[in-house]
């Protein structure tokens, strides 16, 4: 047996075979050219000479990825191996978290490594549906591979000139997309969906009063901002980090389908108004997190028109559907925003994180958030100083999260990511006709989806004969995660489940993994049906 | 010549090799089992039958990284290979950097691999003393490649059990290093130094008025903090962006060495106050970006006592010197400090990026930043939600920063770290030594260093013999940009300058990479001398 066929078999979450395949294990490496048994990390570069155990020590961590990433996408394997936390932490066969003083072996570094993804959860498994971001794209992984060897980090031209580069060709690239014209257009990397989200807040409340960037809160009027109630938390959460205050986010009702209703804005904008409130911001929604609803662009836009307020619209989970000419007409509208929130990791299956803030206006970002830190941003370099993009950004330091995605789109085209958006919707829609013909689901509501995400109960049979009211919700309330439950104990499957306003706790479908297969949505409502039965 | 040996080639910066080695990459990568010029990356995983290909094109990848890891602590090889903007954005040799609507090959994705390595800078180089992050880290970088491998995310337990685990045992390791005891801290792991120190005012203000939150900055009274003038601009930024304003920062003089003066900060406090400023927070910095130096913590502590001020200490650079017990000492005081910034992807070589915010009193973080998003917080899960560590943050999507940092702890123990710190230390001591000795070179402060920054001016024979005065200054302000331009240019070596208060144009060498020894340091004095010496 190979070193790679013994780590499919040790990374395998079938129990039982762990003992065998541990001593097998040691066994094996004994076999192998190097026994790193008795061998430290000071052995290893930039040790003089350390370039052979350097290469034979990642060869071997090659071997556990390779065989985790081969595994990833194999259904007989488990979509996560549970343990609690204090079984964990108590260290479980020999797997301690606990942090030494002395080294440990190159050995017991690699059986780490690989006990580390034993008892994580595989995100690229086929049945995982529990995230937004899933997957596990294998162009995608080679960059972060890259990236983390090239070790540097976003703030100038002159330690990252390839990264910072591909940065402006990415921003540009989706700039162009989203419908702006090549005059206009700015924007960063940021990590995560919700900063990208707190930029946009930044920057509108420094466009209509720059003071703040110099005297704060305190000179400015009581500002209000307006998102729709089914939209993400991080507005909130922003308004409260940035001195706004949480109770100045103002909820707007959404229809049926989780759609914000335009008229609902106006009143509220103007209900604002006569409290004495400054409204200045809207964020439109192109996809929420729970129905995957897209808000009405242009009916919003022209509010914002009209009361001359800033239009963000999060695309973090829909902004992908722009890369497909079947779903883009989705979000007709997003051109006249003034700045959009779009996280590859989500639909575009780029690895965790890449989200992006994309701002109409140039320049403001710079001027927003530029201090112009002598040490680093020097006036007087040998290049063109405009490429030294860090003094946009809140941060100092950025991690590099353009290149991944750069050479997914080098290996995929334009093309290639519409084509995934759109299996990933077929499947959608293949699990809403699923719903409707089974018995025991609901639909939580009834039009078809228009993102990937798919909304439903299970009904158990001891509740399919209980009249509708709240008897019958406080029971469904408890169906989910007691399947939710059973279903990490199994490891069968992984998905989400939540209340959402009057309604009681239902299951959240979503696709985003090029892996699902239609199978996969069949073996989902079989597991849930069993496993929910005699509930 | 086998791939690895070729790769290695292609890599090195050599001009003129690069046709002949590039017809040879086509040769040789003909020669190897896989024809990678008519593959796309369709027929990788999750493609069915999808697992050899993958596993020859990951390893060809590896090919690549390990040439460049072996090549990064080569002394023969340069630092970077320089390009302006526009060289790199109209494609050199073939390197497009434009994004295709259709795919291409996996032959084309491998070199662009390669082409992105070979145009970056060499962070890892023995002679890179460019930013207080360098070196590579073997261990560091195995870690981040099953980090990407794993492609999880922070936000809760269900979806990174190990990964949130690791955090905890590491935020309490540095807890109880920094001094605080086992009921005392809660931190977390951030995008960058910037917004850790960012966290310590967003908390501070909420600790002393937690209306914040909700209300906003308008129901306070208008707000001061205190740090001092060689402090990071990261204080000004984030009182920029939380809506304090960047003018009510207020920056303390500091003595000739770089150090807060306490009776300035006291004397700066009563002023703020009697100008009718609340004072809330100050800032104390163990280890400043330029001149390494610490402030007189246990002093500040008392000023902060004394006034109920939240004292924060950001030890972003100087916190790697708690590993060490000879230089911890410089430290003193810390563990009197309500949140400290300490970043491991500094100086203790975690690669980029690796930073923490620790927080004495418990539960403020999650209580300053919590919304209780029903979809990803839910309190009905089957098991102890409170390591569902995702709504402390103001991020929601978090990027693990952790496990690298954790298989380095195991690589080399508390110990291995503390021999790290003292090895580049002793650089610093070296480097002061050699420029007291030779001519030419003049300390921009006298003293010792007390981190690894030191800090000087190369004078040009022809300006040796001028008398100090204005007309020196203007000449000696170029002579720091001209040598680094020719530095690039040259691609030896690669050193930072800038300005520092009336102090013109002077070079700052730090150490943090494990790779650089004395000769190293020697061959920095000679280049400077040498690319300087027509000045």
């Amino acid at each position: 047996m190979d070193f790679l066929q013994l780590a499919d078999r040790i990374i395998d979450h079938s129990a039982g075979d762990k003992q065998q395949a541990d001593s097998a294990a040691v066994r094996d490496r004994r076999r192998t050219l190097t026994d790193f048994s008795n061998i430290y990390s000071k052995e290893l570069l930039p040790a003089s000479g350390g370039d052979e155990m350097t290469k034979e020590f990642l060869q071997e961590l090659l071997k556990i990825l390779l065989a985790y990433i081969c595994k990833s996408t194999r259904r007989s394997a488990k979509v996560l191996d549970f343990h609690h936390p204090h079984q964990l932490k108590e260290g479980l066969e020999g797997f301690s978290l606990q942090l030494p003083d002395q080294p440990e072996t190159l050995e017991q570094i690699l059986v780490d490594c690989r006990d580390t993804l034993k008892y994580g959860v595989n995100t690229g498994h086929p049945r995982f549906f529990n995230q937004l971001s899933s997957g596990l794209d294998v162009i995608g992984v080679a960059g972060e591979w890259l990236t983390s060897t090239a070790n540097t980090n976003m703030f100038t031209y002159e330690v990252s000139p390839v990264f910072i580069l591909m940065e402006d060709v990415l921003l540009k690239k989706m700039q162009s997309i989203v419908g702006w014209s090549d005059d206009e257009g700015d924007g960063l990397f940021c990590p995560g969906g919700t900063i990208s989200n707190l930029y946009s807040i930044l920057v509108a409340r420094y466009y209509f009063y720059p003071e703040v960037k110099t005297r704060g809160m305190g000179v400015l009027p009581q500002l209000a901002l307006f998102t729709s109630e089914h939209s993400h938390y991080s507005v909130k959460k922003s308004a409260a980090a940035l001195g706004i205050g949480s109770d100045n986010v103002v909820m707007v009702k959404c229809d049926e389908r989780g759609k914000m209703i335009p008229v609902e804005l106006e009143s509220s904008i103007v209900t604002a108004e006569q409290k004495g409130l400054v409204p200045f911001y809207v964020n439109a929604t192109a996809g929420t997190t729970v129905y995957g609803a897209f808000d009405p662009l242009n009916d919003i836009a022209d509010i914002c028109q009209r009361h001359n307020l800033w239009m963000h619209v999060d695309a973090a989970w829909g902004g992908g559907l722009l890369m497909s000419d079947r779903h883009k007409v989705k979000l007709q509208g997003i051109e006249r925003a003034c700045s959009v929130t779009w996280n590859p990791h989500k639909m575009m299956g780029v690895p965790l994180q890449c989200s992006v803030i994309l701002i109409k206006k140039r320049g403001l970002l710079q001027e927003c958030n530029e201090l112009g830190a002598d040490y680093l941003f020097q006036r007087d370099k040998p290049y063109d100083v405009s490429f030294d993009t860090g003094d946009k950004s809140i941060q100092c330091g950025r991690h590099v999260d353009v290149f991944k995605f750069w050479l997914m789109w080098k290996a995929k085209g334009s093309e290639g990511f519409g084509s995934q958006v759109n299996k990933c919707l077929e499947n959608a829609e293949y699990l809403y006709d699923q719903l409707q013909r089974r018995a025991g689901f609901e639909l939580v509501f009834k039009n078809k989806p228009e993102h990937s995400n798919v909304c439903f109960w299970y009904i158990p049979p001891s509740l399919r004969s209980l009249p509708p009211g709240p008897k019958r919700d406080t029971r469904l309330h408890q169906v989910a995660p007691q399947i939710k439950r059973r279903m990490m104990e199994k490891g069968s499957v992984l998905i989400g489940y939540q209340p959402l306003g009057t309604k009681v706790n239902f299951f959240r479908c979503v696709f985003s993994n090029p892996a699902t297969q239609q199978m996969d949505v069949d073996f989902l409502l079989n597991e849930i049906a069993q496993l929910g039965e005699d509930l």
